[in-house]
């Protein structure tokens, strides 16, 4: 029976010039091969942004094994400083060049590549499902949570999710994500009154204020790390004022912090304390100070169990290697899933991903292709 | 006999346009007016600043009294928003307008036609030495200090001096300065390790380390007040970082704090306790942080006695108004004089110096040379 091949479906991908928002051929693609498969294909486009829905089998079905990933790859940076044609996916020394090889145009194929054979060769009792993005890069605003606000108006659903990033540091099969810490950033803009350096009890100086609020937010023990998550933790990034004058106390200054948090706390639990300690502080100094927060993701755990479990024992089949079960790093569209369904993440290495001469080595391509694979008659035998 | 008018010789001196470091004739002036009653005339320049010591009477004498003021003006500011020449010295409704017209160029006209008709009418067994400069209201290297190493090196030397400043904020003649607080500035450059948000301990955040500081050094009493000051202030100016980043923690930030001290505290004493307050910060953090100092000036007291006395008597014998002995406003050039003698300040009101249509009223110079006229005759009485 004929094999898919992920890496010639990676290259095709990486062909397709889908910098975001640009869909750039790489979605219609996807569409057109996953129909040929039997797929049922729906694109999901909301607020310029192209999105695919892929289901084999019956929707609705108890067992189903759901993928996401996406296509849409960030700006090529400093374009004359790429050896190889960021949209060539030329191939040198066994690995293929270009912007998306490894975030995450490999991952897509390799998942997408797995899903046909699997079907075609074992079809299951049951459904699989592809959930493929045109916004991961940028805001994510219309990317995975419309295909997920679609499934929920359309009765779909995936009973687990695999997301297809890049989740290993430097070795082939060594880390799944089984989590992620939230990220969130406050904007404070400390408020008081002008006045003359002699005269300080004629003016309210904000700076005082600011310096005790990042000092208590700072030194503030948020929480000791869980089994599964190391500490949160908060840094001040900026405070700024842009006064000249040493004998004049100005009237204002602005502060930022950006708080990584595990799941003992969430976005608005955050933001209560947040809240609490400036107005506290702004109590103490007589100022007023205003707070504008961004959540840019909550925090997330699939705790270890029959999900990682399953992709564990493939990883280490297919690989060797043991893969760790770990929480670090930053956001991903897993973030969006985890509200649907248990969602863990694997994918290969990821060290070129965003860099000039962004590349792959291929035979890591079919490894995954082949990890996928196994997870995939793992999950339905 | 004449009396020589100071308001005509104000209107002269507001005539010559001498904003800092200009000369613009009115040194040259004095010179001649001086020479003229019989004063020792002595131009001392330096830096490219002209400055003018005039004695009448034998050098060395032991009663000898001092007067010291300066020529120079601050520039026009917005000279479209002038409603009188600001050079022009032109009078209406009793108020003569011009640059300098109260800083102090009729403070040096009072002091100087007093002078001058003391020693013509009533000549002492003493001398009267008038020290004016051209350089008060910028940097001051070349101007009084020039004058005072010119006296020591010419063992020349004041008794007692009396700064024609204007003093009074409202009320002619409520005011006398016997001190002035000293000012300084102290500028820090804290730096850690540049780093990523999400790994907070892989970087050495800056911001925390000059948070705490700014509070140490904002909360800290820096005394209660003394009999004749204020208490101390410290005023943090400005905290600057300019990293729009919330993903990066930034290697560097600076921070301003400025100090107006009485004179329980010296700028080198002021200096340690700084140190020692960013050394223990920078320890404890883990940070670099460099201090830059500038001292303005040294606080200063010639505490209430025998000259205090004898310019307020005078001044409630002139005016009816018995005036409070302050330590209150910015700096002088008593700051320096007070290394060379007892000094005290006593001028006109000074509402609009520095302003746009800087004016004094005609009456106040007529009352002021009267004032420092029946201070040199109880002086030598
Ligand atoms: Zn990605
Ligand atoms: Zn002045």
């Amino acid at each position: 029976m004929t094999q898919t091949d992920a890496a010639r479906l990676t290259a095709d991908l990486i062909r397709c010039p889908s910098v975001t928002p640009e869909e750039g051929g790489a979605l219609v693609l996807l569409e057109q091969v996953l129909s040929e498969a039997g797929f049922d294909c729906t694109r999901v486009d909301r607020g310029g942004i192209s999105n695919l829905y892929a289901r084999w089998g019956d929707k609705g079905h108890a067992r189903t094994f759901g993928f996401n990933g996406h296509t849409d790859v960030v700006p090529l940076g400093d374009e004359a400083a790429w050896t190889m044609a960021p949209f060539g996916a030329e191939e040198k020394d066994g690995f293929m060049y270009g912007r998306g090889a490894t975030d995450m145009k490999s991952g897509v194929a390799a998942f997408a590549a797995a899903a046909i054979d699997f079907v075609r060769q074992t079809p299951p009792d049951g459904a699989v499902i592809l959930t493929i993005t045109g916004d991961e890069e940028a805001d994510a605003l219309d990317g995975t949570t419309a295909l997920l606000d679609y499934m929920a108006d359309a009765g779909e659903a995936m009973s687990v999710c695999l997301v297809g990033e890049p989740t290993c540091p430097d070795t082939m099969g060594e880390m799944i994500k089984i989590g992620r810490r939230g990220s969130m950033t406050a904007w404070f803009t400390v408020t008081g009154v002008q006045g003359h350096s002699a005269y300080p009890h004629r003016a309210k100086n904000p700076l005082p204020a600011i310096a005790r609020l990042m000092d208590r937010l700072a030194s503030h023990e948020l929480d000791q790390g869980t089994d599964h998550f190391d500490a949160s933790t908060l840094a001040v990034v900026t405070i700024d004022t842009g006064n000249p004058a040493t004998n004049v106390i100005p009237a204002q200054c602005t502060s930022a912090a950006n708080i990584r948090f595990n799941d003992t706390h969430t976005g608005a639990g955050l933001t209560a304390w947040l809240q609490g300690e400036a107005d506290a502080v702004a109590a103490e100094f007589g100022v007023e100070i205003e707070m504008n927060v961004k959540i840019s993701g909550e925090s997330f755990l699939t705790p270890p169990g029959t999900l990682s479990d399953l992709v564990s024992s493939s990883v280490e089949a297919a690989t060797g290697v043991k893969p760790v079960l770990s929480t670090t790093g930053g956001t991903s569209d897993a973030r969006f899933v985890k509200n649907h369904c248990p969602v863990v993440e694997f994918g290969l290495v990821g060290r070129t991903m965003h860099q000039v001469d962004e590349r792959v080595e291929v035979a890591q391509i079919h490894q995954l292709k082949e990890i996928y694979g196994r997870i995939l008659r793992d999950y339905f035998a």
